[in-house]
């Protein structure tokens, strides 16, 4: 990690803040909005390539880049839409103007703004943000909270728990290939209570100490590293299937605490 | 109908609101809080017997019960938690205090609390809160309305367009019986795309025009009395999975558009 100040950590939390902020903006005009267009990026199959872009995504995207081209030149920057821009500072923004675009086209307020801020080895900060509920977890530099309807408040994963207990999140019931398809599904039977369709809000759930595992597959960097960062922060754990790094995505698990972790690592199997 | 004047349907919408505002204040405070105990009815099978009753739940109803013995003395109630009680004048209040509870433990904003109102043969009014968000749904008595984050709209279904452009909801992937899954996927193939996991939440966005197909089986009436009120006030279509009254439950199908409904209950089909 270069060498960060308190100074500088302070005005990465503030343009982090600052992105979400210009993401809501830029976005919610166009949540629940008649006529919004969706182009398919891919196949329209539930759970494989449906992808559909709307202009929220991309005017997103746009008005986070444009805050960074002011406040942090010299930043690498990696989005879903507009592709990635080479810094020199050695810290990169990871950003997704919109996860959950199925949920954001179906009126659901379980999409999010995903914000993570980098090094070449570690997540740093992130923020989950939902702008129509206007709630906003965020976590890294020692702090993790949430602001929202409620006020602000620290986040906290739950208190450790048998794997049986545990309350299991995924996007699609598919969940990847079906032999990931097929894992999950074994985890989820060693699970207290099974539940999907909540985007990225999953990870947010977890965090604040309200389930204990989101598990999924396919992931890209810019789905996990500000959830990952937020999660981490709160106490959590975010690794890949066989417990190794999750930050470029992949087959992601996230858990609140290393007994549901371990247990599910183990039920996870080698998958192929 | 009991014959209705204006100055009554103002008082019963009036009885609506002040039973849905005191649903939140009695029900929110327990939402995602500490040590929430939650005491199994059933089974723990996911889509099955698993319905933990919360303080929440018996908070909600009792506060509901006890707006309608100030103001509705002579109207029968039904309510989830706490039975029935017959009155004289023909109009019953049916309560689901959470419905969504797996929604409300998992820290999910997608439950609601549900009211409806009807007489012998029909839905009049109901009402699909959600607390924390801070958005009602409101319809019957010739109006439907939205009222939250973005202030007071109008419901209306979406435009009619074909099944293959329908978005379908529905909370759990097994839906209900092997039979009822079997027919409900049948029918997820003939969709542009399928969700899960919104509870009462996914009739207030077929409502609110953002998707054309809720689909459930297993339901009682106090699951369905409320939205369908809502969707029928908002231009759509609430009925068994043969076409026929769905005020009581069981299978129900919610439609934005005869067209898709028509093609729904063809592809659904008799199912044992």
């Amino acid at each position: 990690m270069p060498d960060l100040t308190d100074a500088d950590t302070e005005e990465l939390v503030s343009v982090a803040d600052e992105l979400a902020d210009a993401a809501r903006a830029a976005i919610l005009p166009w949540f629940r909005r008649d006529g919004l267009l969706a182009d398919d990026k891919g196949a329209i199959e539930p759970g494989a390539g449906f992808d559909p872009v709307t202009q929220g995504d991309r005017a997103g995207e746009a008005a986070m880049r444009a805050v960074l081209l002011r406040r942090r030149p010299a930043d690498s920057v990696l989005g879903e839409e507009l592709g990635s821009v080479a810094g020199s500072s050695g810290l990169t923004w990871v950003l997704d103007p919109i996860d959950g675009t199925r949920g954001f086209l179906s009126g659901s307020p379980t999409w999010g703004v995903l914000i993570g801020l980098r090094d070449a080895s570690r997540a740093l900060y992130g923020i989950i943000d939902q702008p129509f509920i206007g709630e906003r977890f965020s976590g890294g530099f020692g702090r993790a909270e949430v602001t929202g309807p409620r006020g602000r408040h620290p986040l906290a994963v739950r208190p450790a728990r048998d794997l049986s207990q545990a309350i299991l999140f995924t996007t699609f019931p598919e969940v990847g290939t079906p032999d990931e398809g097929a894992a999950f599904h074994r985890l989820a039977r060693h699970c207290r209570m099974v539940r999907y369709g909540m985007d990225c809000y999953a990870y947010a759930l977890l965090a604040a100490g309200q389930i204990d595992l989101v598990v999924e597959a396919g992931l890209q960097s810019y789905d996990i590293l500000g959830p990952l960062a937020v999660i981490e922060a709160a106490g959590g754990i975010v690794t890949d299937w066989r417990g190794g790094p999750a930050l470029d995505g992949g087959r992601v698990i996230a858990a609140s605490c290393p007994q549901v972790h371990a247990a599910a690592l183990a039920v996870l199997g080698d998958v192929a």
